[in-house]
């Protein structure tokens, strides 16, 4: 792989550039062959640049967007307005070429919409999906979608499963054990999208379809790929953070009650801040939007520097296996 | 309350009457005005019921039943065959008032579809609904549909949110506050039926409706009624129980990795242990069938004694609540 170029979205997320741009001079640190391009407001980020002196800007430049994207703007309105946006700028350097890949921590809606409209599907896909790992007992599975799509008929899960599969096989896992989300194993189980979906996948060769699985299942590492709509799979892994945050206060109180515990918290908390760091996949890892003619990583609204680094990391993974190619090959032979 | 009677369908579960039967004996040292009448082939209760001498059989009576039904039997054969079924007595023994409400661990299905037969929904309510009390950051939450509607109307949603609510209040919570479970809070996200509920429930009078939650939200404490169809509810409520169990290992291996913290371990797992059984709510307490002209409580299938004893306890204060004359009150106003 020569030098990739990885375009950031420098104005987006909660914390705009105060996080991204050390995010970003860390990951030029980790990948010695990686350059960036920061897209936003030039004064503001040329002052953020100015409190890391030492930064190598052979390999990070600055380019100009003069709009920003707010959090809650409606997709329908950044399309129609906001032409110079950091958000819409980014993209646009990955359909010329400019760029292999970009990032951004914006409004979701707005990235989803942006993207569709600037880069297209690839062939045979109606809709992107929205992708993150997620831990689970054995490792991490790889769960779709995640809210990009609310309304799914059986065939956009289809091709999320698909999807879904070959960005695992991309992340090393071989054979990817491919499963639906459903309310029951049994086959009688489900509404009827999950079971016409079960169908259309139990007919895919190619494809190592396991059947249906349940969200207890799912953390215990039963499957790679765990496929379902974008209000399932938004509800479980906005819960599954709730949750785990829940936990962490609760045993953290726990070890500060009693005499014996408050020793034991003392040492256990660290590691508790660590777990904790693991369990929360949409904070602390990017999300993809698979299914575009590109490379798009979402970094959560509220991730820190950590989280955003996860992202351009994620996104340079997809670079360096060349997810979109790989994609476009195995959908022509599973669509 | 003249002393209630609470029929136990004692065939039921993964356990059957291993466990029922120890935990209708402590459910009658609890609650010294309760009688129970425990349902199934009598000389298997008897021979369990031998095993613990000493129990006060003017409180604690058997009635044959011939037929089991078993965990995974479809609901229709259940509704044609089996016409004396441990679980079909227990109900036609609400209906007929020789009991005020009754419990079972059998197949959720199978009950559900015999419930709705056997006892009739309230008038105004389509289908019954699932409702657990789920832990939150601040107390408990109660969350329903779990699994008994996968396909669900903003009607039957607006419906589950009036019940939950009645049951909130039954159960001690004044002014409950009600939220739709969405993936997002603002006005303009979610699907077409949760929109619509949206707006059946802006206009209901006498009900606190609090707007949309989201997943973390749930968790954080935000509402005490959250509301979603049977599906998400489903795969909410066991993805966190996965979730539970998935976190309980890795703290554990985290205890037993280092030299210091296998001290900490030590002190810590009882803690841990305990917490987990505040966390897995489907295990651990029963869920309410709301909706249906008498009072049914399915115990999870793999709940041990002291889970099956918690469904009882949760039955005996929905009789002394008189819940289904409390729902139908509400019901008429607000329906």
């Amino acid at each position: 792989m020569s030098a990739p170029v990885i375009a950031i979205d420098a104005m987006g997320g909660d914390f705009g550039p105060h996080c991204i741009v050390p995010a970003s001079i860390a990951a030029l640190a980790e990948f010695p062959s990686l350059h960036l391009v920061l897209v936003g407001q030039a004064p503001v980020l040329e002052d953020s640049l100015a409190r890391h002196p030492g930064v190598d800007r052979s390999r990070l430049r600055i380019e100009h967007a003069s709009d920003v994207i707010a959090m809650d703007e409606r997709p329908a309105q950044v399309l129609r307005g906001k032409p110079d946006s950091s958000m819409r700028r980014v993209l646009e350097m990955v359909r010329s070429g400019q760029a292999q890949a970009c990032v951004s921590a914006g409004n979701t809606g707005a990235l989803m919409a942006l993207s569709r409209y600037v880069l297209k599907t690839l062939p045979g896909i109606d809709r992107p999906a929205m992708v993150t790992a997620v831990p689970t007992e054995r490792g991490h599975c790889h769960l779709l979608d995640l809210g990009a799509n609310v309304d799914c008929s059986a065939e956009h899960l289809y091709q999320f499963a698909v999807m879904g599969a070959v960005a695992a096989e991309a992340l090393g896992i071989e054979r990817p054990r491919v499963a639906l989300l459903n309310v029951g194993t049994e086959e009688i189980k489900g509404n009827q999208q999950v079971k016409l979906a079960a169908s259309l996948l139990q007919q895919a060769e190619g494809l190592n379809y396991i059947g249906y699985i349940e969200g207890d299942g799912l953390y215990r590492g039963e499957a790679d790929v765990v496929v379902c709509d974008g209000f399932v799979g938004n509800i479980l892994l906005k819960s599954s953070e709730g949750l785990v945050g829940m936990v962490s206060m609760r045993l953290e109180a726990l070890f500060k009650q009693s005499l014996g515990a408050r020793l034991v918290g003392a040492l256990a908390l660290p590691l508790l801040r660590r777990l904790q760091g693991d369990l929360a996949p949409a904070r602390h890892n990017g999300a993809s939007f698979l299914g575009l003619q590109g490379i798009v990583v979402k970094s959560h609204g509220s991730a820190g520097p950590d989280g955003f680094q996860s992202a351009i990391r994620r996104a340079y993974r997809e670079v360096h296996e060349d997810l979109p190619q790989r994609l476009h090959g195995r959908l022509e032979h599973l669509l």
